[in-house]
């Protein structure tokens, strides 16, 4: 149920039309709860129709209107307690390590290829979450402008810190990623000489 | 459809029913692909339907029978085509980093113990998989030893050899999310100081 909080938590920055929540959410939440498009209009339905959220019309073009979601009372209430819940560890559910646990059913070169891809996209995500951190830092993120806007300006440095913190998490889960394929390609290697 | 692949693995080692499969699954393949007992034996009757799984039948005292399951040509076919098929990179959806994302709506107390039981659950973690990784090299686990006692010998060092670089891998996941925490609590301490 770790969506619903995350969209809450994304109209907490400001009221946003389902289209434009979808946008943000692939630009922020998605990076560490990653869902598709309709599941984001789903729960967006359920919370709207749990009165978490109210969605006001307003006129698109002149004949149209377009439905902008804000949070309510109840679903700010909600996001709060949400964070403050323990969260229960996560099971593990890792395929590329599963996978990894029977290499000796493959040939040396298939394994080769499998720890050389497992590097090359965390190099690739290593690079996005740094790029995501400076942002951050450098406070650029609409997102983030939209929030702080309307928050105490003594709340500012706590905003921005755990988001940094987070991502700063996910660079170095990618860098011990990087190594465990390059330990891989080391083994790859002393198995085969 | 990784867990499939965990039983035909599993059955690699020799027979099994679907008790004992269940068993050595908990031990062993739960680590990196949890899925709970019913999810199992409703695999393994869909691998029996496919022909990938046969059983046999085996009297369970005088008047019970039991089902040992075995591996089929086509089992091991479909079990070695999986491990050189390369994975496409799995999405992240984690609940513990999402939420820390928004660590300024919960009070610093209630952050100290999030970050707290992260660092916990991940020592744990982290003895478990070094418990692991000293059973594997010292060949002890019982799976491995059914394993080697039908593999040819020059194929014993990387049998070993992968699943202690897996088990290393999570070890060093482990330690990349108790220094997470560690730095988390120093931020907590820095915000409120």
């Amino acid at each position: 149920m770790s969506l619903r909080h995350a969209l809450l938590a994304l109209l907490e920055a400001g009221p946003m039309t389902g289209y434009e929540l979808a946008k943000q959410f692939d630009q922020s939440a998605d990076r560490v709860w990653h869902a598709p498009h309709p599941q984001i209009y789903t729960e967006l339905r359920k919370l709207e129709g749990e009165g978490l959220v109210a969605a006001d019309e307003q006129p698109r073009g002149t004949k149209a209107v377009k439905r902008a979601y804000r949070l309510n009372p109840d679903g700010e209430r909600e996001l709060r307690r949400w964070v403050s819940e323990l969260e229960a560890p996560q099971q593990v559910r890792d395929a590329a390590y599963l996978k990894a646990t029977y290499f000796e059913y493959a040939e040396p070169a298939t394994v080769r290829r499998h720890f050389e891809r497992h590097r090359a996209h965390h190099e690739e995500q290593l690079q996005r979450w740094e790029r995501h951190v400076a942002q951050l830092q450098a406070r650029e993120t609409e997102l983030l402008q939209r929030r702080l806007a309307h928050a105490s300006e003594s709340d500012h440095e706590a905003i921005v810190a755990y988001k940094v913190h987070v991502y700063q998490g996910m660079a170095e889960r990618a860098r011990t990623e990087i190594e465990w394929a390059e330990r891989g390609l080391d083994l790859v290697d002393k198995l085969t000489s």
